[in-house]
C-alpha cells in the first residue's frame, strides 16, 4: 500500500530513431504485433514520440517543416493487447493525464508546403512556416507568436483500435475509389505506402504485408476513430471505441499540447512528445448494446473556460473567396470564417502565416451555425480574447504592435 | 425619470395576415420602404411574427407543415431607418431580451416534406413531422417529445441590414450560376420569387420590382448575415453588421426559443412569435476599421451551461451512409454525427423523426473536429444529457420508455 | 390547445397602497388567511410589489431611504393554499422566470441610515445612500454608478412556507433571548411588531394576533428559508421547502434584479416589483425521506458566467479594521474582504458609498476560504471584471474617471 | 534552444526527516535564512513535503492522525530571495502547475482528535479519522470513501512572503491578546512555540530566536496571506502578495490535491507532497499603487466545472444545533450547512465521519447567502452531484449502499 508508481506500459527513447523502436508503428493493420499487454481496468502510462518521430527541431527555420518526410507519419505507441477485449466489445478509454516530457518542455506548430502536405488554406498560403512553443506548466507561449499565451487543453490526436482485415479492405477500397474518381487537382487521400513503413517488431514478410495493405494513419475513420483530432479528448474524457480484433490492439499517439477546432494547418496542433496516463475498460458486447458505428465520448470536466462572452466570433458562409456560390458546404464556410479572422488579426501587425498558425493550435471554437438554409452553410469561429495580452475587442481601428515573425522556410 | 416603458418600435397583429401588415416584409431589397425610425443607441422593442407568418397550428397533425407555402417566408419586421447609419458604417446590435408573447406561450419545430422544403436528412426522412412546444418561463417541453425539457437559448434566426443594389445583383448572379450549373438532383437555391412577395408598405411597381429582384430570406449571406441561424446570438450578444444603404434598413425576425447547431430539420428551431429588445449603435467607418467582410459577434454571458462533461458527443466522418468516401466534406461528416445520435437515442424508444426534431431544436453543440486529415473531415455533435429526465449515459443496453409520437402528416 | 396564457395566481396594483391589498402580507404567521389556491404541479405567475411596498422613488435623493418605515417590510405575495400539501411534505418550487413589470423597468439599491436599518458596514458608512437602476432586457445600469453594466441573476429574496404555531413560538423564544442577552450596542433582532402589520384579508382580532405574534420577515430562518437572500435561487432553480401547515401557505416576494453574495448594504439587491413564474409540486413525506431540517436547492443552468479567471478576488481575514483579532469569525473576515475591494475601486474615482452599493447588488461571489486555521477565518470576495467598461485588472496605478455620484440623503 | 528543463529551485528528500532539510522551515520569521535565489520573472519548480513532514502513513489506521505532533507543522519550502524585491513591492506569483511526486501518487485527509488539533465540527465529531486517496492523473479516489471520484483543483494551501519584524510583533501582540481574553473553553490561537522549531539552515541563537518569536504557520494572516487555504489558488492563478522584507523571503507549501471551501476537518484537504511550478514577478511599489492591505488574486481559467445546476446546495443559518440564536454569525451558519449535508448523505450509508472527510476535501462550494438579515446569517454549501457514481438528487427515500469505512483511531 502506498508509494506505488503507476506502471508505464511502454517507454520511448527520444534519442533513438522512431523506426528502431518496437513499441511504435505507423500504419493501421490487424497484423502489427502486440507491443504490450494491459489488464482490463488497469491504469497505465504510455509514452509517445511526437507524430513526426522527431523530424522537427527547436529552431527558427521552417526548412524541416518544408522537407518533412510524410511517408513516416504518424508514429503511434502500441498496439496493446487489452485483456478480454474481443470484436463487438467497446473499449472505454479514460484519459487521466497527458504531459510533455519534463526534459523536453516544448512543441511545434507547422504549416506544410503546398506541395508536401498542404493544409486547409494552402491555395492562399502555400509556403512552409513554423512556430515553437515553450511549456510552462499548463501554459504555453511562443517566441514566434508574441502577445498570446494560453493553457493547453492537452490531448492525443489519435487513439483507436486496429481494424479487422475486412474493415481494412473496405477502407482501402473506398479511399482508392475516391483517388481514382476525383476531379480535384490535388492529393485527396493517401493509399497504403510501403516506403518507411514501421510495423513495430514485425519484419520480413509481415512488415512487407503491413506496408502494402496497412492504412495510413492520416485520416480519422468512422469505424474506429483514429486521427480524429478532437481537442476535447482531453484529461477526464471517456472515449468509447469499437473493438474489431481480439485483444483490441489499441494504439495512441500524436499528442497535442493544444489544438484549435479544425487543426487547420494540418501540422496544426502544438505537437509534442510526452506521456499519457489512461485506463482501459472493456464493455462486453458494447457495440450492439450502444448500437455504435463510430466512437462516442464524454469530455472531461476541466476544460479551460473563459465565459461565452469572451469569444470574438467570426461568421463564414459557403461563398468562396472568388465569389463562387457552393451548395451547403460547411468546409468552405469554415474556411471563410478562418479568413475573416486572419483579416481581423492582421490589423494588429500579425502576419497572415502567424495567424494561420495561431488558429491551428490555440483553443479556437469551430461551430456549426445553420446547415439547412440553402444554398449557404454558415459556420462560426470563436476566438478567445483572453489569450491575448492586449485588447482585441472590436472597438475601432487597430494599433499595430511589434509581432516579430514566425519561422519560415528558405527559398 | 422612472416608470418609462421601453418604446416598441413596431407592433404586429397575430390575428391579421402577415402580408397585410406594413411593418413586415419577406424579401431582401434596398427599396423596401422604411417601416420606422430608431435613434442611434436607442433601446427598443420590436415585435415579430413567427417566420411562416402563422401558417402552423398548435395541434397534433403535421399537414400544415407538409403543405406550407414557402413562397411567403420569412416575414421579417422592418426595415428600420437607423439614424446616422451610412454605407461603410457598422451597426452594433445588442440583443437585450427575446420573449414569446405572453398570450401565445408556445412554438413549433417541423420537418418539411422532401418535396416541399426538405432538410438536412430528407433523403432518409422524407415525410413531414412536427412537435409543439409549451413555454414555461425559460423552459420548454413538448407533448410530442416526452422526457426532455430544457431552458431556451432564445434568439433571432435572422438579423441584418438591407443589401445595396450592387450586392443584391451579386447575390442573384452567383446563386443563379449555382442553380444553372449544379449536377445535384434537388433544389439548390431559391431565385427571386414574385409570388407572395410582401414589401411592407410598397405596392404597385415598387412591390413588383422587389418581387422580381428581391433576394429570398432563406440563406444567410456573407455580406450582411441575414438568416445565419446561429443559436448564440442570444440575450447579451453584440453583433457587428455592415451597413450597405443609407439608414441601414435593419430587419429582424425568425425568433427561436431554442435551436441546435445546424437547425437540421430546416424548420428546426422552436419557431415562435414574440418580442425582441435591442439597441442599435452606429460605428462610423466600422467596415474599414475592422476590415470586416462578414458580420462578427460577441455572445452574451448567460448561456445555459451544463459543464463539458455532461455532453454525450458523437463523432461523424465524411464517409456517407452508403459507404462512399467524400473529400473533406464537413457537411457529410456532420450528417453522419446526427445519424449516430439518432441510432443511439432510438434505443430508448424514440422514433427517428422524434430525434430528428429534437436535434434540430435542443441545445446541441455541433463542433469541428479535424478538417485537414485527408480525406476525412471529422465533426462532432454534443448532446446535453441533463435535458433528459432519465439517464442516457452509455452504460449498456437501453430500456425502452413510452415515448408517444410526434405529429405526422396524413397520407 | 394553444394560445393559453399561464394563469396569474395573484395580481398586485402598484398604484394602490400595499397594505390595502389582500394578496399581500408582511409577517410570518400560520393564521394569515389564504390569498389564493394553486394546484400541485401547476405553473402560475405571481405578481409582487417591491419589498418596501413602494416607499422608494426613482429620483436622485436618498431621503426616502433614510426615512424608510421598516415596520412595514417586507410585503410578500400570498400565502397560497397548495393543493394536497400537509405538514411533513416538501414543497418543490421551480422558478421558471422572474421579470420586472414592463411599465416599471427600474429598481433601486440602498444604504440605510445607521440609526434606521443599518447594514454590514454601518459603523464605517453610517449615512443613507441610493442608486437607481434602469433595466434593458437582461441588463441593468445606473446613472448613480457609471462604468458598470451587467446582466441580472434575477431572483426572489424571499420564498417560504408559513411556520406552524410551534415553530413560530420557537422563533420568538430564541430571538427574544438573543435580544435580552446581547452585549452588542445595536439592534440585533426585531421582535414581533404590531405597528403596520398587514395580514392580508385578516382584520380585527386575527390581525391583532398576527401583529402581536407574527415573526418579522427580515431574517431567513432554518426551519423554512424565508429571507435567505441567496442570489442563485434564480431562473431554473428548484428549491425544496419543508411544509409546516396544511396547504403549505407559500409566500414569495422581495424580488431582486441582481444581488451580490451577502447583499451587504441590507437594501442591497436591486430591489424591484415584478412577476415570478413558478411551479409548485408536493413531495409527500419529503421531510422524512430527505431528512431535511432546512431548505435545500438546485440552482438553474443559466447563470451568467464569466470564466473563473475573470474574477478579481480579495482576501479577508478575521482581524478587524482596528487590528483586533477575532476567533474564526467569517463575518468579520468577509467584512474585511469588502473593505479591501472598496479600497481598490476607490482608486478609479468611485466614492466609498458607490462601491458599497455596487458590492451589494452586482454579481459578487462571496466564498469561504479556510475556516479552521485558528484564529483566522479567511473569506474571499470575487469581483467580475467584465461588468466594468474599463480595465480594472491589477497592473499598477489607477487612472481616475468621472464617476459622478450616488444619491445621498439631505442633512 | 530547446530541450531545456525548467530549473528546480529546491529539492526535498522524502526519505529524510523534514527538520534535517535546510530548504524547509516551519515558522514565519524575517530572520529565517534564504534557502535559494529566484530571478524576477523566472519560472521554477519547487518541491514540497506534505504539511506534516511525513507523519501520516498510507494505511488503514488513524492513530497517526490522533497522535500527530502539531508543533512541527507546517513544513514550508523556502524562503527564497527574489531578485529585486523590496518592501512595498508586490510579488506576483503565477502558479503554472502543481503535481504530486510520481513515486508517491497518494495523499490523505484527516480529522484530528478534539484534544489534539480539533476542527470545525469537533464538538460533534471528537475522534480522529482518516482517508487515503489514490491519484490517477487528474483524478483521485479513496478506498475509505467509496462511490466518489473527482478531478483535483490542485493548489498550495500556503504561499506568502515573510513578515517584517514590525508585522511579526503585531501578529504576536494581537494573537496573545485573543488568547488572554477569550472566554471560550478551547485553544483559540497558537503562540510562538520553540519546540520543534525548524528555521532552515539556522542554528544556535538564530534558531532559538525564530523559535521564541516566530509566528506559527497555522493561520492565514491579512498582511501576507500565508495559510489562507483558498482552493482557487490553483493552476493558472495569479496571486499578488505584499513584500515586507528585502528579497521577499517567499515560501510555499502545504500542497493540496483538492480541498472543499472551509477545509473543515483542518487536516481537511487531500494533503500531499509534490512539486509546484511557478513564476515570481516583482511589481515595484505595488502596495501603494494597488492600495493593497491583503493579498488579492485572479483564479486560473481551468477549474473543473459541472454547471451550476449540478450543485446540490444546502442552506445554513446562524442558529446552532442546540437552538441558540447567534447574531449574524457566518461561521455558525456554515457549520449548520455542513451538518445538513451530513444528514443528507448519511441516508445513503456513509458514516458521519466519512462525510466530514468528504466535505473537507471534495470540491465543495461554500458561499455567502445573506449577511445582513438580522439576526440570521445565511450560508450555503454546494455539493457537486457529478462526483458520485450514483444519483444523489433529492427525489425521495435513499437506498443505502455498502460504504465500507474510513480509517479510525484505536481507543
Amino acid at each position: 500500500m502506498g508509494l506505488t508508481e503507476i506502471r508505464t506500459a511502454m517507454k520511448v527513447d527520444l534519442k533513438k530513431p522512431a523506426d528502431q523502436q518496437d513499441g511504435l508503428h505507423n500504419r493501421w493493420h490487424p497484423d502489427v504485433p502486440f507491443a504490450g499487454k494491459i489488464k482490463g481496468g488497469e491504469v497505465v502510462k504510455i509514452e509517445c514520440v511526437d507524430w513526426t518521430g522527431g523530424q522537427i527541431g527547436n529552431n527558427d527555420s521552417a526548412d524541416d517543416m518544408k522537407n518533412i518526410d510524410l511517408t513516416k507519419i504518424h508514429y503511434l505507441t502500441g498496439p496493446f493487447d487489452v485483456e478480454g477485449a474481443e470484436p463487438g466489445d467497446v473499449l472505454v478509454v479514460e484519459i487521466q493525464d497527458v504531459q510533455p516530457f519534463q526534459e523536453q518542455p516544448w512543441g511545434f506548430t507547422g504549416v506544410f508546403d503546398k506541395d508536401n502536405g498542404g493544409g486547409f488554406l494552402d491555395e492562399i498560403y502555400p509556403n512552409a512556416a513554423k512556430a515553437i512553443w515553450d511549456f510552462e506548466g499548463i501554459f504555453c507561449s511562443s517566441r514566434h507568436l508574441p502577445h498570446i499565451r494560453f493553457p493547453g487543453l492537452i490531448h492525443p490526436g489519435i487513439l483507436g483500435c486496429a481494424p479487422s482485415a475486412e474493415i481494412l479492405a473496405e477502407w482501402n477500397r473506398r479511399e482508392a475509389e475516391l483517388i481514382s474518381t476525383t476531379e480535384l487537382q490535388r492529393i485527396v487521400a493517401q493509399p497504403p505506402q510501403p516506403q518507411n513503413v514501421h510495423a513495430g517488431s514485425a519484419s520480413g514478410d509481415l512488415k512487407e504485408k503491413v506496408g502494402k495493405e496497412g492504412a495510413r494513419t492520416i485520416p480519422g475513420r468512422p469505424e474506429h476513430g483514429g486521427n480524429c483530432d478532437i481537442k476535447n479528448l482531453s484529461r477526464g474524457s471517456k472515449t468509447f471505441l469499437p473493438v474489431h480484433v481480439a485483444g483490441a490492439k489499441f494504439s495512441v499517439g500524436d499528442l497535442h499540447f493544444s489544438q484549435g477546432d479544425g487543426e487547420i494547418s494540418f501540422c496544426g496542433a502544438i505537437e509534442m512528445a510526452g506521456v499519457i496516463t489512461l485506463s482501459l475498460t472493456v464493455m462486453k458486447n458494447g457495440v450492439r448494446d450502444l448500437d455504435m458505428k463510430s466512437p462516442l465520448f464524454l469530455p472531461g470536466p476541466v476544460e479551460p473556460h473563459y465565459g461565452p462572452g469572451r469569444y470574438l466570433t467570426f461568421e463564414g458562409f459557403s461563398v468562396d473567396e472568388k465569389g463562387k456560390q457552393h451548395y451547403m458546404d460547411a468546409t468552405v464556410a469554415y474556411r471563410q470564417a478562418t479568413l475573416r479572422c486572419i483579416e481581423y488579426l492582421r490589423r494588429y501587425g500579425y502576419s497572415d502565416y502567424q495567424v494561420y498558425l495561431m488558429l491551428s493550435c490555440a483553443p479556437i471554437q469551430g461551430h456549426v451555425g445553420g446547415l439547412v438554409d440553402i444554398p449557404n452553410a454558415c459556420m462560426t469561429l470563436g476566438l478567445p480574447m483572453d489569450i491575448f495580452d492586449f485588447d482585441i475587442s472590436p472597438v475601432g481601428p487597430a494599433k499595430k504592435l511589434d509581432m516579430g515573425a514566425c519561422a519560415v522556410a528558405s527559398k
